[in-house]
């Protein structure tokens, strides 16, 4: 199961780390705690949406930038997480007997 | 501020609508309280990941899908509340006297 509040959370701390603020500098600057903003970033802790209006704001970042980016990151390990769906069919580990036509079918079939 | 949870909420209804699908039916299928997803949808309650992973499962949408759209939603609401450059000059409420050019030009960059 992807969970937001991880994707969102990475998405977060990346944000900071471009604009090359600290932890304790985006904390006065939204006026959240450090420990609590940390938590968050590790997707320990979900963000209300008040808090996420501020840490984007004290961001300089667009809430719908920050959403956009999470989509993509949850698309991918949706992408990874998906069963991959059997286009062939497996190779045997080992050699089949010979058969008549009629009980291969059978093989095949139950396979 | 555009709120996290009310555009969310919208795009949960979104979905759900989309698959015929009543409130009753989502609270059996997600064993979320009918009462608790009423709320999620008209953004009074925020949900947690895991609520809305089931959510999503149960309305059978991804979550990168309903992220997607809850992004393009909120830039939309962004790109509202932004205050809009001035590019041209406000008509005047009261016709402007007959002036001199050198005087029209004075006005003109007055405003």
């Amino acid at each position: 199961m992807v969970l937001f509040r991880r994707v969102l959370g990475d998405a977060l701390r990346a944000q900071r780390m471009r604009r090359g603020m600290t932890l304790r500098e985006l904390s006065a600057d939204a006026r959240v705690s450090l420990g609590y903003i940390s938590e968050i970033e590790r997707g320990q802790k979900e963000a209300s949406s008040e808090l996420l209006a501020s840490l984007c704001s004290a961001l300089d970042v667009r809430l719908s930038q920050v959403l956009s980016e999470v989509s993509a990151a949850v698309a991918v390990e949706e992408a990874a997480t998906l069963p991959t769906p059997i286009t062939a069919t497996p190779i045997p580990a080992t050699p089949i007997p010979v058969r008549s036509a009629a009980s291969d079918d059978v093989v095949a079939s139950a396979a």
